[in-house]
């Protein structure tokens, strides 16, 4: 497996544990590099369903010196969740994230994820989606979830790997790795591939 | 949370470490016990959808000594991986898995689960279904799979945790958690509820 790219480094730019996690099940050998500060901006007027290839893209930008490099491959990916063509990026604190659940509660919504793949002669990006379909959820239960696992690093404000997502969502279409942050199976068939 | 079963002591009729994990991440507190033996037969005519849900009951009859006492409620389970109509249950060897696996490759499977939950004066049964669409896996692939991962505890012979479900699935429509092998939202709300 991944024989073709035996002849390559590659680059993880995330630091999401459970990015990092599904990578290595998926067993693709790979190095973290995470460049701090690469601002999350988009044009006000893009469709929901552009924004987080686009925003991959940015960040591939400030890893210039990683995939200019010969024999180097850079991963950047996106998450973003999107609740009626609104496009919900992570919390900024408490008060936002129980505002979020809150809005998610009873409704379906879509885990959107870009992802770029690029060499210093190559670049290959796609997006994925997921439908997620939200249980009613009890003001009790968001803020039991939200003081108790803190969900400020993650778009939406919810692992669904975590006690909100085993007990409140109802069903998804789609992939479910792609809603804990990476569509493993897409980019391990676009690696087999590059 | 669940303080409807807080005079109520759970037993989970399961050996699966699945699917204890997946009742422990959702906060019910519970104690395995399992009774060696329980033969999984069901008529040949049933359609698939009720078989896992028979199954369950017919597991029931053997933790008898258990849900007659008062204040104790039991959980049994089944699930089946269904085929064109066709039961799959677990792989009694190597070649088996590999049939069952060459036979999932490329199309769309069901998961079905059947849950039922009794204590001595109430019972509550219900069953789950999630499809699931396997990628085209190579013979490489799926014999890579049963060697590494020794899938013979799992109805039709995968996981969709393990690295066949990273690379190998692309999509569900239904609970990933019942693909698992315990419907665990619907789970959480019948015990909510009991």
């Amino acid at each position: 497996m991944l024989d073709n790219l035996s002849h390559f480094d590659i680059f993880l730019a995330s630091q999401s544990p459970r990015r990092q996690e599904l990578l290595k099940m998926a067993g693709v050998p790979f190095h973290v590099e995470v460049v701090p500060d690469v601002p999350e901006v988009f044009p006000v007027s893009m469709a929901a369903i552009h924004v987080p290839e686009l925003l991959a893209h940015n960040k591939m930008k400030a890893y210039e010196h990683l995939w200019s490099l010969p024999q180097t491959l850079v991963i950047t990916s996106d998450t973003v969740v999107v609740l009626d063509g609104q496009v919900i990026n992570k919390p900024a604190n408490r008060k936002e994230a129980i505002v979020m659940l809150s809005n998610l509660s009873g409704m379906v919504h879509e885990v959107i994820t870009g992802v770029v793949i690029k060499s210093a002669d190559k670049e290959v990006s796609f997006t994925d989606v997921t439908k997620v379909w939200f249980r009613e959820l009890s003001e009790a239960d968001i803020i039991y979830y939200v003081d108790t696992y803190k969900p400020f690093d993650k778009a939406g404000s919810y692992g669904i790997q975590e006690w909100i997502g085993l007990t409140g969502i109802r069903k998804i279409d789609g992939s479910y790795f792609n809603v804990m942050g990476l569509p493993i199976d897409k980019l391990f068939h676009e690696l087999t591939q590059f």
